[in-house]
């Protein structure tokens, strides 16, 4: 470790800012790409670029500059990707692997080839042809590439459904009896050393299709979490780069897992790692950028991760109601992301509680959500 | 918390660096004053000014542009920070407390006043006055201003030491049969309300007058432990001011507690509380900055830091060996400071280790001294 490691970042928003705030305990130089003026990670990296992270010559241009660089969000330009590896820079993760999970299809396509469980599907690329898989429904219908944090998903119970269903290259999912969604994250570094995190539980919001809160570890059966780290190992190894990845799975109520997606970095369902684990994911993915030795995935205490999204009716500058009230309780951290704007569904920050029992968590959480408002 | 609050730092060094890396879970702005073109907290913050933290006009007109203002080191401009005061803006530690703890002298007199347990002393303006003090020998001579880091100290058995003293305003304080020296951390906000941390216990590098390492909790029995805390928050109550402040004491060979001196900041002796304690003093600088409820100081786990100072023989820019080694080993938390030179002697970062007993951290301790270097 000589001149400090230049680590890239393509995109600004609160995973980049959490990751900058672990990079701070590192001898590396940082830089940011992300458009607009004060995106979340602008205020906390050396070297904050203002461009367009799916234009090829910014993302080539910003990539030139450093030695290594991993993304904050999936929707990247690619092809620029691929040339900087070409040219030598280190990309975890790998653009083949960016690649595969940036397209829903292929990626569907990836598990069957690699026998990753997942939900039964087929893909389409017209409204139209919803007509002859009527025998497949009900369905969830999802966009193969652009959506995110619950958008680009439609459940299409019935032929009456397809007016609603989207009309664009998609793949349409047999729905799953969920009994639970976990999630698990692991990770890998250029060596070949891999970790895994215990499981957590993820309870969405139906609202938004975004997680409304998380527990850490997942209440399930130690088998049933065994093997779901197994899977999302698996998940990792078929996809061969290094870098960390979150897999998300349902249980279903015959207790099989399936696969649900993968996203190649770190993850709204890993926020709780940095009160709740000894190594939080940003050090962990802080430790895959440098090859330095993984962390310890352990749980230092049961925790739960409360998403703060932006109420309904509220758009514009962010106020944040109810937060000292909720610091009045014990053992509540507040992460504020920095977003100067609110919209209602919006990641405005999060909350993880830590505390002994799952019963304690959920009570504690429950009064925070009283308390805490996301409004304009 | 409509608009983010605007914080201002006075100084740009590590303690700043640690206050940002919390201060991103917060809806906050920050300022850094600092001279130099990248100090360590010069790229965690969204406003980074450069200039004289020691001058007049730098500091008042820094000083107006943020809400509230507090401090990574004492030597700054009183004066200024006095006017801004006069005009409203919120300093903490108020500048009346800041001036009685810069001046060595008046921080004595100021304990002698308020009853509080310090070594005997008395005040000198040359090192001729020493003559008439050779029976209180053997003392510590400390320069009443600008010592840090153990700069400023020199010891004195006999009157032929005396050639060595300073000949510039100083106390000399009677020597104490240290039998530990611990240092307890405690906080204040604006209402009123208070929090003490348990005591940690602090080994000295002999070299450097540096803190070498320190275990938290500090090994002493739980009435010492007590009575500490007592006498740290008696400190701050005397120093009537919000902020937080780190209280040194020794305790001799007949379990007497004496208040060495205070640090009206955050301190080398709480860093371990990153990863040790529920909230760690950053945390609580935030929530004492911010007008919030205070957090909980209890320890998580036992811990060990364990500074990295620059080698002997090595000044230029910084090289460091061993960090990947060290992170082989489990629960091993490294900080580097961001600081492009090492010096003899600098504070380049810290490692804590977090474990189940003091022997353990001992032991791992050892080896990670023997393993990081911090050479050019």
């Amino acid at each position: 470790m000589n001149k400090p490691l230049r680590i890239g970042i393509l995109g600004g928003g609160q995973l980049g800012r959490m990751l900058l705030q672990s990079a701070a305990n590192y001898n590396v130089e940082t830089f940011v790409l992300e458009s607009g003026k004060n995106p979340p990670a602008s205020s906390l990296c050396h070297h904050f670029i203002e461009g367009d992270i799916n234009n090829y010559e910014s993302v080539y241009n910003f990539g030139k500059k450093v030695d290594v660089l991993t993304i904050d969000i999936e929707h990247v330009n690619l092809d620029a990707l691929f040339k900087l590896e070409e040219e030598g820079i280190k990309i975890f993760p790998r653009p083949r692997t960016l690649k595969i999970i940036k397209d829903k299809g292929l990626q569907k396509e990836f598990y069957k080839k690699h026998h990753i469980p997942t939900p039964h599907f087929h893909l389409i690329n017209q409204r139209k042809e919803l007509q002859k898989h009527l025998s497949f429904f009900p369905v969830a219908q999802k966009l193969r590439s652009g959506g995110y944090d619950g958008k680009g998903v439609e459940i299409l119970r019935a032929e009456k459904d397809i007016q609603n269903a989207f009309d664009a290259p998609s793949i349409i999912e047999s729905l799953v009896d969920i009994q639970k969604e976990i999630s698990v994250i692991v990770a890998k570094n250029e060596t070949g050393k891999e970790t895994v995190y215990p499981p957590v539980e993820m309870v969405f919001d139906n609202r938004y299709h975004l997680v409304d809160y998380l527990v850490s570890p997942a209440d399930i059966d130690e088998s049933l979490a065994l093997k779901a780290q197994e899977i999302a190992l698996d998940v990792m190894n078929a996809f061969d780069s290094p870098g960390i990845f979150a897999v998300e799975m349902f249980i279903d109520s015959n207790n099989n897992i399936l696969v649900n997606e993968t996203a190649p970095r770190t993850h709204n369902s890993g926020h709780q790692s940095i009160e709740g684990n000894y190594c939080s994911q940003y050090d962990m993915q802080m430790r895959v950028l440098q090859g330095l030795p993984l962390g310890d995935t352990s749980i230092t205490k049961p925790s739960l991760m409360l998403n703060l999204i932006g109420e309904p009716n509220y758009a514009g500058p962010v106020k944040y109601e109810g937060l000292e009230e909720a610091m009045l309780l014990k053992d509540v951290y507040i992460h504020i992301y920095g977003k100067h704007e609110t919209r209602p569904g919006k990641k405005m920050g999060h909350v993880t509680i830590v505390g002994k029992k799952k019963t304690e968590l959920l009570e504690k959480a429950k009064t925070i959500k009283q308390l805490i408002r996301v409004i304009s």
